[in-house]
């Protein structure tokens, strides 16, 4: 049998499973008190998002052969991490803007979103446990090591804000940590809900990871390539920031003399107007690093596909093959 | 066989827990990077406490008959289980001394603190999960429940900062969440992983849940009658962010005119020279609150330990016993 749509068709496969998620947040609507919690987690929980990291994990239990449904609190507890994240990383970037809404710390102050964020680990865990599974406990190491991970992710990523020598090498440990690890876990815990072998499950984990890697270098692109209003942050955000991007190590190493020196020269709060952003966007494709990160979003995305060649052909094979070729393209 | 020592004997075997948790902490030492977020968490580690937590874990597990030390992981996760809360809890209540050193958001900031106390509830679940034990999934649901509401009675703790009319009900409903969960769970997870009757286990947590409102309440008299030094905190710390406690409420409750007039007045920030403290606690005296605080703690202490009856006589027992009493008379 053959599963191929055209992308109208996946499209609407995939919204099908976005629904079903996005009800099942709703389990939030009846916990009210304290309001200064659940109010903030109801808000980050519906101002949408692509559930990307749910779908995995939903896509992952029927590629291996399981129905999505038994791994549904699974996706729900990975995409409710995955938003965890969001609100904290947000107060420590001093963020205004997520998902083109105010982030929860400039809505209600940083008190409210550190305790939200609190929170939402606590009931991400507390969801995570109503899997009917009898590899729970291996469920709970791989999202457990996916929450150790993405934590020292953002360490690392803020300490890289002020490091001058940051490698390429670096960066990518950083990402597999901060992006990565989280990306991966959702396709594993699938096939681990599923029923998949063991390695099925490896094939699923580095999916997962190769598709992660070329979503973040994807994302350090549409900082400097997106709209704001499609993206839902600030375009040249990282840049501000002082953030140690694909785009911004890449451009160092390909440049050299007073362009180099203005690449090297930036921390975090020293580029401020829009008219310094657009001269690092164009040392960025002068030096060739738009186009470096755009091969290298290609080749993640093609050793990801690769990794699903041991699984059987299925609907969700189909769709996770159409994820990843989705992400090419991808505007926010 | 009777376990009836003299409190220096009782302090000795107390102390030789202490040293075996404290000793586990030692494996953050060998996490070293992201330095940002180890460093900090080593430092909260090594700084003291008296460990009460993960001491009660350890005994719950011996007072129905198990091994120590086959509770340690779980002992060692409700202990940064509890130093997470401290940290992020500092940040939101400005707190500056902790222990009497300076808080993580002090020494380094806040950035700093909100991740580290993170990657702690990463880390807590990461050792709670090398628990070996059939009973692991009611472990991680009786974990998991004290995480949520710990977290529910922060919220609860700082909306009642500014909120008019909070009844004594409210309070005990705020700190069984905020105190009582975490040292129910504490006892909780020791019973099961020692093997204990469901009577047991039922037994010790509602051990637990007596002993953490009697703690709370102390506490709640160490902000004013305490010393700096040995309490580690701001004395009058409470009154200075409006903090409704068990103190205020009753006093309210039991005074009239002007006096009634200026605890209702009390707001986050508005009581600040020590002369107005010193006003506060004489209305505190006289209008018996500091009585009726110290008989709610005698209360609730005698409640824990008759719920300790069904339990066999053993040295874990007795220990549980005196911790209840050494409750009446902590300085710290």
């Amino acid at each position: 049998m053959d599963y191929k749509w055209n992308d109208k068709q996946y499209l609407n496969i995939y919204n099908r499973y976005k629904v079903d998620i996005e009800k099942r947040f709703k389990i939030f609507d009846r916990k009210k008190f304290p309001v200064s919690v659940y109010d903030p987690i109801n808000y980050v929980l519906s101002i949408g998002g692509k559930r990307i990291r749910a779908i995995l994990t939903l896509l992952a239990c029927e590629a291996v052969g399981g129905r999505a449904s038994i791994a549904m609190d699974a996706a729900v507890a990975i995409e409710i991490l995955h938003n965890f994240t969001l609100v904290h990383d947000d107060i420590m970037d001093h963020a205004e803007l997520r998902r083109g809404k105010p982030t929860v710390h400039k809505k209600w102050d940083e008190n409210v979103a550190i305790l939200a964020g609190d929170e939402m680990i606590a009931q991400a865990y507390h969801i995570l446990l109503n899997t009917n599974s009898t590899r729970i406990k291996s469920i709970l190491d791989v999202y457990t090591d996916a929450l150790v991970q993405v934590c020292e992710g953002q360490g690392f990523d803020k300490e890289f804000e002020t490091k001058q020598s940051v490698s390429i090498e670096d960066y990518f440990m950083m990402i597999s940590k901060k992006t990565g690890r989280v990306i991966a876990a959702s396709a594993e815990m699938g096939a681990l809900v599923g029923g998949g072998s063991d390695a099925q499950v490896v094939a699923l984990r580095k999916y997962g990871e190769s598709l992660g890697k070329a979503f973040q270098v994807m994302d350090d692109l549409l900082d400097i390539n997106g709209s704001t209003e499609e993206f839902g942050k600030k375009i040249g955000g990282d840049i501000q920031e002082g953030k140690k991007t694909f785009l911004l190590l890449k451009a160092i190493e390909k440049s050299k003399g007073r362009e180099r020196k203005i690449l090297k020269s930036i921390v975090p709060g020293s580029v401020k107007s829009e008219n310094e952003i657009r001269q690092i966007k164009y040392i960025y494709i002068n030096s060739g690093a738009i186009e470096a990160a755009q091969s290298e979003v290609k080749q993640s995305t093609l050793r990801a596909n690769r990794m699903l060649g041991r699984l059987p052909e299925s609907q969700a094979k189909s769709m996770l093959l159409w994820l990843s070729s989705q992400l090419l393209d991808r505007t926010s």
